[in-house]
């Protein structure tokens, strides 16, 4: 049972996206591998994805895909009750080349395909090709037997939008509407699109996220629904800080707008970051390839915004900042009802994302 | 959850293998390509394997394991309801590399990962290397969140035994005693092995099967069980037939030999083919690589025996020749209850085995 969906929409068959922190049947991850991305053949980042993996499986069930040639390796590395899969990819970003599942009322999960183009594809997108990348949405659904909507006329990532699972979308400008993305597309087009594969009736635009070099400012670093009507976004007093003012005007949009069933939205916040400068070493360990090459003193982005939310938990990213503590303080706070588990994941920063940007949860059926 | 066993195995955990003839949970397959082994790039044989596909998934579902290179083509190919994973392999031949799944009186489903070695190894072996198929059962059990029993030590075909579900295994002496498979272990070892990893009480060993160049004898071109206390074989009252004297010292030790229940069996009979030829453009649509060349005017040896039974069906392969009637009417008296689907595989036969060899049941829990 491998069905695709042409000529439906996940909207038209009464299909949704759940929320993050609804209850999840299992969480994805690929496993990272290229050289020209992961310093010194990825190996330090592979031990932090094993941690995540490993902190994950705590709380709800991981799988994780690997290329053939890693599969010994992945296996050796991850824990036990963790499931390996054979699955090629072009880079181990799964909640953006993965896929969105969706639910109806009697229970039954699909998935929902997107284009995918690394990030703005010829136009300014961070490695080429991508074509493994494309497949893995549809990999995952045959496993899982689920039936698949084909989306992929519409280039979305998953770290460009946060669902409240009750008809709200948020999304930014910037990467929605970059030329890299769906430039023959209006944004009433895009924002159509989104309605009708994620099963959504509102679409909150913010501005701009914190990274306009890589993923064009993914709302995944920037904010996110904790609960419907109640949103997490990162945050800081301090007016000199280099991403105040797109943190000023998100929360500003976000404090003047209703989500879909018309509720004024209640605003949480977490510690902002300040940006990072890649080390000589750091910058070195990467080989030339096909991916863009980061130098040394190039600028990364850090945010603890990046955290995913299972069953019972949030996973964090911790960076060896002093901050570290406070922002898990402030999503203890912020999730009472779930365990807050901080991972450092200083090498997964280096590549390009964080804990969210690498897990794509699979909500739970029946 | 993804454990490996090593230090026990099915038998002394209460687990055995089910029988062909029980009701399944779902059929494997794996996706050819090879060109050393299949002519014309594959291409033939990958419309016959679709269309074995499409016959056993009327009655079970089917999975099909394919590389990375071939999804598209795969999927592509193979019918909508069939579900394609990846899957790297060195050839299609999943019944030989593939695991055996083993059941406990609970339905609990396990499985478990034999040695594989091409038939042969170094020895005598088919192609080099083989390392993609030592994986197969380990990349299965994974997908199905099986515990996995690692018998990699024991070099085992699943198309070299038969069983029958309840304590008996029929297999040929002239390939598990090959010096290709076990050479250090004793005919006592390999016996034993074959009772703790299948969960039997007692091995029926017949001397020869009819390719002796190929798998050195797999019994699954000979005999197999239909049900407990009955076997098929396939027969020619023609003593002039080139295989009449195999299947005369095989039909005298089944005949003479009680299963593990102390019943005599009850013997059924397909028709026996002849050897046939290889072609020269038959010959020579294969390219050269590493598995061993086969020549124009080599001999393979085609056999009805090497039907798989499905839920509520035998598929059967067909030859085009007069008796291919003759063979499903014998299966349809044999198996009143099921229904016997005809597939012509010549194109399998071209690469060395036929519907048995390309399939592996998965049998129902619970």
């Amino acid at each position: 049972m491998a069905r695709t969906m042409i000529d439906s929409t996940p909207k038209k068959d009464g299909f949704k996206m759940p929320a993050e922190f609804d209850t999840h049947e299992k969480c994805w991850m690929l496993w990272p591998e290229r050289p020209d991305n992961w310093r010194l053949g990825a190996m330090p980042a592979q031990k932090v994805f094993a941690e995540v993996a490993s902190a994950i499986s705590k709380f709800e069930p991981v799988t994780v895909g690997c290329s053939s040639d890693q599969f010994d390796n992945a296996r050796a590395m991850l824990p036990e009750e963790v499931r390996v899969v054979e699955m090629a990819h072009d880079d181990a970003w799964i909640r953006d080349c993965g896929p969105a599942f969706i639910r109806n009322d009697q229970g039954e999960i699909r998935g929902v395909h997107f284009g995918f183009n690394a990030w703005g594809g010829l136009y300014d997108g961070l490695y080429f090709p991508w074509d493994k990348d494309q497949k893995v949405s549809q990999k995952i659904m045959e496993i899982e037997s689920c039936i698949r909507y084909d989306a992929r006329h519409f280039i979305l990532e998953g770290g460009s939008f946060s669902v409240d699972g009750e008809g709200t979308v948020i999304t930014t400008e910037e990467c929605l509407l970059s030329p890299g993305r769906n430039p023959k597309m209006s944004k009433e087009e895009i924002e159509e699109n989104l309605k009708e594969y994620l099963g959504a009736e509102k679409v909150i635009w913010l501005p701009r996220g914190i990274d306009p070099e890589e993923t064009n400012g993914h709302v995944d670093d920037v904010c996110c629904f904790a609960r419907p009507g109640e949103a997490v976004i990162a945050w800081t007093d301090d007016e000199m800080h280099p991403y105040y003012d797109i943190y000023k005007e998100a929360r500003a949009v976000l404090e003047n707008t209703a989500d879909a069933k018309g509720r004024k939205l209640k605003i949480h916040t977490v510690p902002c970051l300040r940006p990072q400068k890649l080390t000589k070493e750091e910058a070195e360990g990467v080989t030339r390839g096909n991916a863009i090459q980061r130098m040394e003193g190039d600028e990364y982005a850090p945010s603890y915004m990046n955290y995913l939310t299972v069953n019972g938990g949030i996973i964090c990213p911790q960076f060896g900042l002093d901050s570290d503590i406070e922002a898990v303080k402030a999503l203890q706070k912020i999730y009472p009802d779930r365990e807050v588990v901080g991972v450092y994941t200083h090498e997964i920063i280096l590549g390009g994302g964080n804990i969210h940007c690498i897990t794509q949860q699979q909500p739970k059926g029946k």
